[in-house]
């Protein structure tokens, strides 16, 4: 699990504004992909070109710009001003320890989203933040480095699959997006068998160990809760407030993100009850464990003690004990001693203890 | 219980759109029933009829078409093509992982809903997914399996019975959602039965298998309030929104089921707090029992232990020892042990220990 | 206790507005009462004339129908039939498993509400039914059985005092409710009474039976909680919708109904506080009981069972023990033996055990 | 503390606007006093001129009337009749039993508070209803007894210190408010002073008995909560409804006191979790209090109950033991019992069990 | 940590609006300081020039009065003379009992916010209260003590970096709450690390300390959230509420601080949640070690028990025990009781206890 808070203190004193990356560096060098592409067809762009391509912008074609890697402020400044980013957008990309959200700003659509992926059994999940800004004409995606997933959105585009190629910025912002939720399912898909796996574990044979994995997975949850829960207003609002660079026919696809977040967050919160009522199971089976503890003791105790008193007393030496002199002495007390423990196991058989 | 998510990982890198069957496939073949009714008559339609008659539809007759079984993409597919119903709207309906929701769309409406069984005693709780499009003058609905629930809706459209056959299509989406909130009822029901059963138990012998039935119920509950909870606020907004497609007069028989959802959610949170507070006293009875044990234990080893200590004294071999030779030795001996003994006892009685 | 759910499966399949009576059934005969009063004067009116005498409303007089026991179909059909009142309020009237709540429709409101009583100590709250429907000149109220709480309204109209001749139906409707909601501050006053000896039975002496009581109360508030919460939302509707046959002066009157109802949901709330407190106190002093057992069984093991072993040393037989011969060796073991016991009892004294 | 519901059983059946005494008589004779003061001065009226004084009002000077003591009905009456008071505002008055609230009339604003006292330490919290009319150029406020805490304000007229002489019967409204709030910060600075006493005592030497006070508190803290929580709202709508009885520059006032209620219930938030917390702790060092005793018992336990075996092994009476010959058995015995005894002791010390 | 609640008694009595510090004195001598910039430069003004310059204002320029210690009821007195500020506002400011708020009055905005430092590790949060007032051209802010956070703020004005210099008041008070906001991100970074530090503790060796230090943690996070949460509404109702004294270009930045204001809360929001988990996994791992020793002090007590009965059977002195006089006696009952020694071992191992 990742620290619970990321190392912001270097910040401090700078004004509003300033760039300093924040977070893990988890590409050693940014790279720019850019694409241009409309109804017709579409093109790669290289870097060098895209200063006077963005200038050409505005025929009504699309243009990605995908940046993996926000450590380099460089980098970040300088489609900072190429596009007239507002300092507070650019300050926000750089620091990966974001709450989800969406800004409006005149001329474009800011929005920061937590892609989140599991890795291994026992579930780990690590986030990675998405930064998304979209204009007239122009999307550029801010990654901490690769990611995998957005490559078939690509492959839609170059294939001219779906509707990506003749629906705007908008449309593939939310193809984004989607992707991004997507994968929410697939986490909660694992955390569900691991879910269901420390419960047959519960029921079987739980121990100290599984206790610890149902508190970790707990804690999971809470991460994943804070990376999700915020992107419900965010969908929503981009659904509701209808911006003027959201059409509307793509608005529907957005109400589609929209239950879908609803419905894991919905899941999040089954977990939730699960993980609780999952912890008192095995709170109860331990003090159940103890009950039967306690009873083995107390029967085998309770049973002998008495016994040891009673052949105690024809241990003692003193010199008129006639009881010892008699023959039948002997017999007759393992005998009584007999009777004793069978009614003593009889009243523990009555009171159910066995 | 079903599985605590359904796999949706087929899904991952397609398009929005795409229909993919997710879910059990619970019937084998897809079976489309057509009737077309109106105030004088009914006619059953074959399929092979119906692209004719939906296109000469809109003579103020209802068409009603029925569809079992949602796994086959071509059948679903045509459906859409013939009504023109929106590809998002067709994915939700082949995906039975859906949240109960209402989406309102130029010219119909689509409702998800969840209809519950319950099954033996321990209950079982199943749940299968029921999509409902109804625009002017047809209404499809969309099932996993053929539900039995629904037929006596079609026996009074063919009898004539009840208001329905001079209604529209928003009273006849009215009468399968009522029958998909009375069965919740139904469903209550026999979770009250069992409740009050595991309560009786719980009173007379609590064991460890109480307390995981109790928390196997208490994850049935979780299970039926994330169906019907949502439900609540689709009929709320069908009711308030008044949409072109709901009659007046049909708005007064959603409030009726929109109070029957607010019922059975109301007698989801009481079952909530009873099998909560049944929790509670199984802990308790636990610690009680425990308590008991103890007593046991230490009434037995408090009276003996001193007393074996004493008997062992007398045991010892010390060659001056006069008590040993005395005659009346044993019997004082005994009878000191018997006080000691006594007086235990009463202290234990004075502390109200038994 | 009232079972938890009512048995409402006959209704099923049955069209909307159907009249089954659910419930039990509390009378054996339907009685009817109908008194018609003004300013002036009042009149009992005899059922036979009551179809007439409804024909004839609307010179300003106020009608009153009181039927006790919902049980028989006809009954309610016919008067249905008489004030045109809509199938599903006539439904609703036969189900006594209704959640409290108002529903405006064009020429009257519909009022349920429950009334309830508590009997005997240790309380047992029963609920019943009152459903009211009043329009302009009219008021018909429908019970279980009779109910003797609203005999005094009646006296007062006989009698002429208070405001209630001078005013109107709505007026008339605020009467009833008051009585009804007056009763809960009875109900409440019981509860408080048993919750107060529940508390002085467990500062005295907390057993396992006082946990069953505190489980049963709590339960009582869930039920009693059920019944009056909704009654919120209906008089504070009343109050600010403003219906055409609610009066600006009755409204006045409305608001302090409201107050109540706020202030008897104010103390279930604070009922609801102390029983999760009692439990709590419950629980500790079990576990305080625990210890005192645990601290006495561990002084008198941990003080005898060592001693005992020294007892057993001087008990073997062994040919050599030089200790054994030596006249003096009884009582210096005997010495040792005590001073050992004191220690430990001083240990444990420093200990704060006892 | 108070009983948890005052008996209104004594209202049962009577009609609305009944004038009956709710709650404990808290002072024998009621006694009224009226001052009467503009800009210019201030004269005391006595109560035989209060109906000539009130007729002639009007010129702009504020009359205060002061009503200590709320048990007799005529001078409720009197009073009411003379300012034209709504029959169901004397209701209020008279009945002690009121949540606090505020309530527009056409003429006047009626208000309704808890003035809160504790006394002693353990705190016990008693509470007194002031209810406050306000007008025109009128204010009258009823107390259950004489409230010291409202002489400043007096004085604050007399001496024509503050803004009071000043501002309207709005600010005198204010003013007395003000005193109760105040006083809330006393109480609470009391109840402040009691948890951090309890606090230290749970960390030197918890004990069943420091339970009951946090429970106690706890108690208390809930009727505290109850009293406080609903005046939030009542200044609330105050400030925003904007009332023509309250002037513009007496708005700034009420945002004031709104603020303290505020900063109170956030106190008594607080103060609810650091309970909770208290709770939790006792209830843990019960339970680490359990652990060492059991420790101290299972370390003496099994140190001595083998070796006692031991001993009792040479003390049978076989008649071929050889060891009981040699003359090094003794020895050799003690030695090894020695022996087991320090290996169990090492092996609790290595389990860290002291 | 402070007192619960801070002595306002001293305030009993006085009108609204009397100067009365209420807090701890934290600084000995008041000093205030005064600069004046505008986009040219920047000037230092003495305190006795102040009341010229003041008078002089309005060319554009902005004047910072910073003012250290509150204490001083003249200095508080003169500066709200020269800038006309409502007596209740300076109250409130010499007041350091006071939750974060905002106050817009017709001139000039009120901000009182929460400074939060933590000291040592573990951590102790202290507080300090910060109080804005802003207008047209003045910005005036009031310390407990020399607040050595807001130096960089003065710094960039002096050296012209950053946007500063060319804003108004309404950047510059932005300025000052980012410094107390990030100092929050500051904070959560202290107690997070904390967190860890007792997680870890808390795996490897929990102790009864360890309980106490996740107690004081939490009792920390309840004070931190009292003053941080109020600030969310204060800083939203700035952006939202746009006043005429803040420019459209600020409103950007304080929608900035407000995201970090969430960004903090849902931080405080998961270490409650992780703090309550580790209280849980505390108590568990105490029952699981009162596990562990009920099981050895079981399996001892139960095996050796039993054995000492048998020995103590042949320890008795009975004239007739065959047994006792077979050469082969003593060695049968030996083998007898390391035969049951070692079926009782598996038996317990076969339960799993070891």
């Amino acid at each position: 699990m990742a620290r619970l808070t990321k190392k912001r203190s270097q910040k401090t004193g700078l004004p509003a504004g300033s760039l300093v990356h924040i977070g893990e560096r988890k590409t050693d060098k940014t790279t720019i992909k850019v694409i241009s592409y409309n109804q017709e067809g579409f093109q790669e762009i290289g870097i060098e070109q895209l200063e006077n391509h963005v200038a050409s912008m505005g025929d009504g074609s699309v243009t990605r710009i995908n940046i993996n890697g926000i450590h380099e402020k460089d980098v970040i400044e300088n489609i900072g001003k190429l596009f007239s980013l507002h300092p507070l957008l650019l300050e926000d990309i750089m620091n990966t320890d974001q709450r989800p959200k969406m800004e409006e700003h005149d001329e474009y659509l800011f929005i920061v989203m937590k892609m989140l992926s599991s890795e291994g059994m026992p579930n780990l999940i690590k986030d990675e933040q998405i930064a998304i800004v979209f204009g007239h004409g122009f999307l550029i995606s801010f990654q901490e480095s690769e990611v995998d997933e957005f490559r078939p959105v690509v492959e839609m585009i170059k294939n001219g699959r779906g509707r990506i190629k003749r629906m705007g910025t908008d449309y593939l912002a939310y193809s984004l997006m989607d992707v991004v939720v997507d994968n929410y399912f697939d986490v909660m898909e694992r955390l569900g068998e691991e879910i269901e796996g420390l419960e047959s574990e519960l029921m079987r044979n739980p121990k100290q160990e599984t206790l610890r994995s149902i508190h970790r997975l707990k804690r999971e949850m809470i991460f994943v809760r804070r990376s999700i829960w915020p992107l419900r207003e965010v969908v929503g609002d981009m659904e509701r407030r209808g911006s003027a660079l959201i059409n509307e026919s793509t608005s529907i696809y957005l109400r589609d993100i929209y239950d879908h977040i609803i419905h894991v967050i919905d899941t999040t919160e089954t977990f939730r009850d699960i993980i609780a009522s999952m912890i008192d199971i095995y709170l109860s089976s331990v003090s159940n464990k103890m009950n039967e503890i306690m009873k083995v003791l107390t029967i085998i105790a309770t049973i002998f003690i008495p016994l040891t008193w009673i052949v105690g007393i024809y241990g003692m030496n003193f010199d008129y004990m006639p009881e010892l002199r008699a023959k039948i002495g002997y017999p007759i007390v393992m005998a009584i001693m007999v009777v004793i423990g069978l009614l003593m196991l009889l009243y523990f058989k009555r009171k159910k203890w066995f």
